[in-house]
């Protein structure tokens, strides 16, 4: 089963898009110059919509801010969060291409054990050109890497696997940490490169991080919205959470694959933990109700597209976990607009 | 997190047996001396009695043929599989021991990246002492290992885990797979060393292989049965999967935690796939019914022993597969037969 997977060809250069939500000057793309310069980026400018925002020469590039949202929008626009990196997810509703690559700006080109430059874009559409396999777990990791194949054991008639919706990839240096694990181990690096990619299986929740992230814009599209995070809102550093949730659930839903692992990014910085406290604290109790939320949602089997499937899951989190906090109608409301604004700006040919 | 796992510190002498299963002189356990001469050996000798098995001098060990087997167990024998690896078991039922580890006579002593050669048991130890983290999925692996914890959106109400029951090693060199697959590819060899261990999350089967195992007795034991297989049977090759679907299931009712990943061993020869197919072939297609009744078992919740969850499946096993075939009525009734000569032989202090 390996075959199809060395058989891929990156770059697939007019199917993918690159969103990067950003405040400052893009210089981390000199780095990934060679890797990016290729693809068009989508580049969301958060924050003051008057600054202006540098991006080195030679990119093929769109960039909108607040100003452009709005006037794309209109009153639509509440969906999307400000001043917080959920504002990525318009880059998302926007683009016209069939993949998603999102990264953040304080993330770098990565080394590989060998000393060799990682190409995280490769990987990443390397792991949504093959199958994943959701239905059981193979011990020797993805079967559909050169050298590696389906264990003894695993049944002949599950191996097709299911069409891969999401790549989540990793972090060397800095890991993806909340604040309370911040401050209890500042010096903390993650230096392990584990070589592997792996299927998230069916039924288990993760916790996707946005920083280093595509997807199959087309089977998972709508149900990649960041929430409502960062300004005039209670919560912030949830948002990829959420849409991970959200995804995950309708994933298995409608028998689509998420991997994790490979490819590594280099994250350069970690944030404040005092400043990150702030921001998940009441995500952090909460959580504690969303979680057996997700476990135990069931999407009835008449939604068979993931817009059918969110517009349920804005119903349940309305009905479920409104009583958490009021914080939940307001979210599940702009579930609806998301996808509102998804079916206007991505209208289904006829 | 991590702290936990750092000061773990092997070797538990008196807790833990190593289980063979063997047909011939023990000459690969010179390659292991440094590891296995710690602790005591249980070497359980398939095939015929009458022949002299060696084994190195030096060795604390005892060693059990097919008489003793008999003797021991009286008519209850007939649960243990003749003429194949399954025989193991044997070894899991006479252990007075806390944990097991079991390992075929053509695996040795692998070596990681760095050229150093990997002490498999001490990994398993480290594994079955920290916690499994089975309700949710951690990104960046086990978070009780030296340098990696949860990350971001990890639940804390979950970060305590579970106790780990089972501890799944693997292969370099000779992959563990299937006769079709040893046909297609008789070339390949496995050579990635995925510096990682992870918890198979409830509710996901794996294909548990039997060559690099450990697990804590007290915690799974009962449920570590390796069916009928072999001589007499219509069967092989399958003892290892099956016990790990039963373990599994039973793992996740009772929230215990199933780990795969390192220790890595060297396998040394793949065996003969013309052999292994006519093994394998009825497993090949009766897996198609075995893995969704496992998918769908659901234990009742007065099943709160190993014990009572085991002889619940045996009724299972009989009730939902013995239409596949009738060999699934005489392993429901062999499954009794394996607990009741568990009870008999490793009372219940009163």
């Amino acid at each position: 089963m390996a075959q199809p997977s060395t058989q891929v060809s990156p770059p697939l250069k007019d199917e993918l898009d690159i969103v990067i939500p950003t405040i400052r000057n893009l210089d981390f793309l000199e780095m990934w110059r060679p890797f990016f310069q290729p693809y068009h980026l989508i580049i969301v400018q958060d924050g003051d919509p008057s600054k202006t925002i540098r991006v080195p020469d030679g990119f093929d590039y769109e960039l909108h801010n607040r100003n452009d949202v709005n006037r794309l929008l209109g009153p639509k626009a509440s969906c999307i969060s400000f001043k917080d990196s959920a504002c990525r997810c318009f880059g998302f509703l926007i683009s016209k291409k069939k993949y998603i690559f999102t990264i953040d700006d304080d993330c770098f080109v990565a080394k590989d054990p060998s000393g060799k430059e990682i190409n995280a874009l490769a990987q990443h559409i390397q792991n949504l050109l093959t199958p994943s396999t959701p239905f059981f777990f193979n011990t020797l990791y993805d079967p559909f890497r050169g050298g590696a194949d389906f264990v003894r054991g695993y049944p002949f008639s599950l191996r097709s696997g299911a069409p891969t919706a999401i790549s989540h990839g990793l972090w060397l240096n800095i890991p993806d940490y909340d604040a309370p694990t911040q401050l209890v181990k500042p010096l903390e690096r993650n230096t392990r490169y584990v070589d592997a990619v792996m299927t998230i299986p069916k039924g288990t929740l993760f916790p996707m991080c946005g920083m280093n992230l595509a997807f199959n814009r087309e089977l998972i599209g709508p149900a990649m919205y960041f929430g409502l995070m960062g300004d005039g809102q209670p919560i912030g550093r949830y948002d990829d959470m959420w849409a991970g949730w959200c995804a995950k659930v309708i994933c298995d839903h409608l028998s689509l694959g998420v991997k994790t692992g490979l490819p590594y990014i280099w994250h350069s910085k970690a944030s404040n933990p005092f400043v990150n406290l702030k921001k998940e604290y009441k995500g952090i109790y909460w959580q504690e109700d969303i979680i057996p939320f997700f476990q135990s949602v069931v999407l009835p089997k008449e939604c068979t597209t993931v817009q059918q499937c969110y517009a349920e899951l804005s119903k349940l989190v309305k009905e479920k976990l409104g009583h958490v906090d009021p914080y939940f109608q307001k979210l599940a409301d702009a579930m609806v607009t998301w996808i509102e604004a998804w079916e206007e700006l991505n209208p289904v040919a006829q």
